[in-house]
């Protein structure tokens, strides 16, 4: 009898489109999942190319949950770069080199159900308060960093956005005028100094130098190759890495004070690799630099936690997220039509 | 017949309780000011007679407003310092020398009507939203510099809010590693380089020196006296006086790019004496330092404003929060109930 009610139950999709991988899971209404299936994404090829790669990778994941597709609620997609929320457009995609990719109505079209777009750190961190380290929490600061340095907002429950666009870029904010270059052209902005592929950058200096002789040893200074398995393998050899990893992860900890001084957040969740992959080392690092920071009457307001979910954070998250939206439309719907 | 209506109509009150100047207005259910009465706050006489003076001001503007004190319903309070928002107590007010006054406890027992107690900025910013220069935004950031700086932030028409503690400590932000120190003990904090205070600091300098022969010519060196006032007049007569105000409004500018980055607001609202005193230059160089600062994508996506309510804003956005919050009490406990 519950099998039969399973068959009829809707599911939704979550979504995380990475510059690297393309991941899809079907869920069931209480978000269990039920299959996924995981893909390169193949950036390189085009938008075009990109989308059609998009669906079959979702109907790959119905085939491994065995659902039918005609069960489909709605679908929703994490990504990152600049995105049009309103219109469901990837306007900007670096990773990707897409521009002006219309995920939204393609795949609405395929499978006429409403498809959802959100940022994909949004995505990760709704994800992890709703299952994991931002459980219950009142309001929650994610900081994600990576090759750059994401951030997201919850507050009771509502993710931060502008309007139409998605906001909380944490990376982009100011904390030494006249710093290094970042990527997006201006100086000293945190990612700057403190992202996963900045670490990677001096540590690459320090095995050039000759101070970091494992990771000379083992990947030599090429530092595409100085990802966050490498680091934390490292940390344990190399002094001079964990110098960098503890100088970032305090950077870090002196935006969150600011961070936390402008919006009082209860938790403080740390994702992306590198944190998930020295979470003690990294926890420490950005503790020590919101407690030199920040002002008296803010101590003790908050708490500082590594995310929990790993790779599922964001296609969780993405499904939750449409499942949660679509609900509200409904229910406000429902109250405008009585 | 409507006379008859209006003496039975509620009457809400906001009360904004500054370092040197305390304010009263009784306004109707519609935020329709009825009478009003100022006083000095003379703090140094401590919280009992503090609160004594509070509640005899509320009375006197009860009497200019020819109003009982029968038809009031709640009041709302905005205050600086360090608050305990929900029991209601003034933990610190440094322009007051007061420690956990339990002002709300103070008033509900005199009056027996709700009392709510917020951020002296919030209630200012509350104000612009519902009467002046923010009406109608999704997303508004308040920035008020004065002694220190202050920051509110409005999603959504909701205060953001810590738990039970105001937050967008926006003067608290750090700008300037190892820069000049904060009153708050730490180093680089905007408001250590950009709050009206320092501005005056460094025009009582450039007074010293000879570069400011005006300021120096009527109020000498003494910052005291080189408030909002004088600042506005200098501006015309000594160089240097611009300059330094441009600079304090770019800096302003830089901090609240990197804000565009984190929260995305459609409107930023400047406040506070010496903003509203010049207003075209201030705006100016906030503008200037946000476009030195903004990622191009969040190019055209906000406006700067110059605050419109003056003295009023923080009575009428504490009164309009009061309402607010209770009717939305009424609302929630009759869903509950239903």
């Amino acid at each position: 009898m519950s099998d039969e009610k399973d068959d009829k139950q809707d599911v939704w999709v979550g979504f995380d489109l990475g510059g690297t991988k393309m991941l899809a899971v079907i869920l069931d209404e209480n978000l269990k999942p039920l299959g996924r299936k995981r893909r390169k994404t193949r950036g390189h090829e085009g938008a075009d190319a990109g989308l059609e790669r998009i669906e079959e990778t979702i109907q790959k994941a119905f085939k491994d949950a065995d659902v039918d597709p005609s069960r489909l609620r709605g679908i929703g997609i994490g990504c990152p770069g600049i995105l049009d929320l309103k219109k469901g457009i990837i306007n900007e995609a670096p990773n990707l080199g897409w521009t002006d990719a219309m995920v939204c109505s393609y795949l609405n079209k395929k499978y006429d159900v409403p498809v959802i777009l959100l940022n994909d750190v949004d995505a990760g961190l709704y994800g992890e308060y709703h299952f994991g380290a931002a459980k219950k929490s009142r309001s929650v600061l994610g900081i994600f960093p990576g090759t750059g340095i994401g951030g997201a907002f919850l507050y009771e429950g509502k993710i931060m956005q502008g309007d139409g666009r998605s906001c909380m870029e944490i990376g982009h904010i100011q904390v030494m005028p006249d710093g290094p270059l970042c990527g997006c052209g201006r100086r000293g902005c945190l990612e700057a100094v403190a992202s996963r592929l900045a670490i990677s950058a001096a540590i690459a200096q320090a095995a050039f130098r000759g101070q970091a002789p494992y990771v000379r040893d083992q990947v030599g200074t090429d530092l595409s190759e100085i990802r966050s398995g490498m680091i934390s393998e490292a940390v344990e050899k190399d002094k001079v890495v964990k110098q960098i990893v503890q100088d970032a992860a305090y950077q870090i900890g002196i935006a969150a004070g600011s961070m936390i001084h402008l919006l009082s957040p209860d938790k403080i969740v740390l994702g992306g690799g590198l944190a998930e992959a020295l979470p003690d080392l990294f926890k420490k690092g950005v503790k020590s630099g919101i407690e030199d920071w920040i002002m008296p009457s803010f101590k003790d307001s908050y708490e500082v936690k590594v995310a929990e979910l790993g790779d599922d954070s964001a296609v969780l998250g993405a499904a939750a997220y449409a499942r949660d939206t679509f609900h509200n439309r409904v229910k406000e719907e429902e109250s405008d039509a009585s």
